[in-house]
């Protein structure tokens, strides 16, 4: 069983409300739309991804027998069963591109198809978009507070599982980073690897510089050394007397890595030793704990690091570790629906969001609208699958990160900034969709 | 390829540190240990899981042809690929059992094998026993302040990606949670399924009579209803006055469910109108938001809520989304080994943990020792694999349940609570184990 595209990788409820769906015929198209409902309280924007992953999970997605024979032994009936044999998504997509900025109540994604369908794959779709939507978002952080600087994901460790710790570096790849520790990310998606050494690697040699001078003829393109297993000056010290063996064999020496302790007082240190030594070429890489927060003290007191190691924070999201998101019933059988639950009401209606620009690029304003209204500006979903085919093949993820790299360009120096900006970015919404939600609301009483 | 099981899902530098050892022939026993350096700020006790996934991937990983060949195209030399084609763990295992109670600086599992075995799995076993660990331990504290409830897990959807909806679900149940809405964690580990209606099949329908009734006739062994799509009373009402419809279709309502607002204020007035219906069996079911906090201020305030779905905080560990867990070289070719990273320095040796009781089964506390000292108190850590073979088969997760459970029990009140206790559980260390730190520190100078 293939764990990224079983069907049986949903909530039950699912499975009970599509018997009742059976049981009752209803069959006409439902519209569903993936939003956020606020942002977590260290986030001014955030940038939507997980596309391609849910495309391909409603493309691919199929019962297997032996699912369908383990569900007639819980409770499920077997005309029902039998009708979920040949089961797929037959639906349009319509979707912000990865990449682009979003904010809330703006609908990310648009699902329209026969109820049952439509229905069937909320939990997973909630589930891919979500969490690479919070890995870019957070990655984006980063990246804003660091330019010019190389930052690798280092999170695989600690990622919640395995799919997380794939997904992670795809969705900070994506916002900007330079690379990933995560090898089947390399594989899987194209990103650049880079890695060096553990710990370890220096504990398991009687000597760092026997531990180091063994890793580079082994490894002589990754000669990047690992300095703070016993004392981080007395290390590059030694790096530096060993350098001339290392030349001799033809290896250069390309950059030190810190992983505890002070790193901006540690990098100023070894950045002495280094140029010092002559060896002005080498640069510093430094990791441990690191956090956007962190990585902007550093390049405001102008450490010189060269590169972040970001493990955890990124891959957890630590700060915010979900968004408040959701996929909601707008409109079933050409009528518009409303959820009113306390807190939780809802914009019925097939929605659009239309971006307006001010005249120097920047993001000016959002307006929420009714899907075939005409406002001004650039409308941010696009149809992408239709009767459950793709409309364009698969976007390369080269494209989606220059699209990011796009919108965080067109930010507004307010939301750039890590702490909750002062006036939220704004999004509005039209005449047409207020007057939708009143009359609803005159309906239901 | 499978996610679960591919052998790179690994970070790069396992790969680079092995092409290190395979060019220096350094194949002498090592050992690793994993654990946790400091509890996160609050909680006051871990429950180990997730030994039985690293145990599964420890037996079946393997290099792929393919993967090899990828590898030979990103900077690996031939006669190490070559070596890797039948790279397979072939060492042993000792670990605390599923379930057990850990605390900080205590060894939950040691791997013993040749370097480059015991080095390449780093990654991966820390990311399996990562999060399984710290999702049990969240879990049982919601265990622990609700005693006698139904406790659900409705985390899918904003839990980090496939594997981590499925551990989670493993990993609540394994700490004491009754049951998951995720239909594959039933599937695969057994474990019960729970589960009823969204808003949206309220909403599809015209009415929520209509919503209820037709659920019913579908699912008639599970007919709990969503009431809070409009108005949580009125809805109420609606289904008291619906159910002689129901009960001559031959169907009991079970249960209602609240989604939103203030719960137990909603849970005392639908209580009210269900009994005075003479619904006095009909349960009430609470979701929305819940954390452990939130679950003991319910419980404390007496609302009638039989049951609580736990999504978003339980799957992310939200409060805190990781722990600051390790898996650390201690030992290599009979060499102990030191790590001394400020701030991150390690207990060196290969270690046994011994916990003592009190006279009323309470843990009392903990002694960190060398493998093979002898000291009163029960040994936690056990041999679990072999040469790289499994040495009994695997546990039922009823088993860890159960192991959990006593675990609970066994706990002291200052432990019991969800805010930082006063004082931390003691976990000292053997003469042996300090006199072994300071000769070590003596000669790395």
């Amino acid at each position: 069983m293939n764990l990224e595209s079983t069907l049986l990788l949903i909530d039950l409820y699912e499975l009970t409300m599509l018997q009742g769906y059976f049981h009752e015929g209803m069959n006409e198209t439902a519209v569903f739309e993936f939003f956020i409902r606020k942002l977590p309280k260290n986030r001014n924007f955030l940038l939507a991804a997980g596309l391609e992953q849910a495309l391909s999970f409603l493309e691919s997605a199929r019962f297997q027998a032996e699912e369908i024979d383990w569900l007639a032994c819980h409770g499920f009936r077997r005309e029902f069963l039998d009708w979920l044999r040949d089961f797929r998504f037959q639906g349009d997509v319509h979707a912000m591109p990865e990449g682009t900025l979003c904010f809330p109540e703006e609908p990310i994604l648009r699902v329209t198809a026969p109820l049952p369908q439509a229905q069937l794959f909320e939990s997973r779709i909630i589930n891919l978009i979500h969490f690479q939507t919070m890995i870019a978002s957070k990655a984006a952080r980063s990246v804003l507070v660091a330019p010019g600087k190389e930052l690798v994901d280092f999170g695989l460790r600690r990622a919640h599982g395995a799919e997380a710790g794939l997904y992670a570096a795809r969705a900070a790849f994506l916002a900007g980073f330079s690379a990933t520790a995560t090898v089947l990310a390399g594989r899987r998606f194209g990103i650049p690897l880079s890695g060096t050494m553990a710990h370890s690697f220096i504990q398991a040699h009687d000597s760092e510089e026997e531990a180091f001078l063994r890793f580079a003829e082994a490894n002589p393109d990754r000669a990047v050394f690992l300095i703070d297993t016993y004392d981080t000056e007395k290390a590059v010290r030694k790096l530096a007397a060993l350098t001339p063996r290392l030349e001799e064999r033809g290896i250069r020496p390309l950059a030190v890595r810190l992983d505890s302790g002070d790193l901006g007082a540690h990098a100023r240190r070894v950045r002495r030793i280094l140029d010092d030594a002559g060896l002005t070429g080498v640069g510093i890489f430094a990791s441990g704990n690191l956090s956007e927060e962190r990585l902007q003290e550093l390049v405001a007191a102008a450490a010189p690091i060269d590169g972040f190691g970001i493990g955890t924070s990124l891959d957890t999201s630590s700060d915010a570790p979900y968004l408040d998101c959701v996929y909601k019933l707008e409109e079933y059988a050409g009528k518009a629906r409303r959820k009113r639950s306390e807190g939780k009401a809802t914009w019925p209606g097939r929605k659009q969001v239309f971006r307006q620009y001010d005249p120097a690029g920047k993001i000016a304003s959002d307006l929420v609208a009714l899907d075939g209204e005409d406002h001004p500006g650039e409308p941010l979903l696009r149809p992408v699958m239709k009767g459950g085919e793709r409309l364009f093949s698969p976007e390369t993820l080269l494209a989606a990160r220059e699209r990011s790299a796009r919108g965080l360009a067109s930010l507004p120096e307010e939301l750039r900034v890590l702490t909750p900006a002062a006036a939220p970015y704004p999004v509005r919404f039209s005449g047409r969709l207020e007057e939708l939600r009143r009359s609803l609301d005159r309906v239901l009483g």
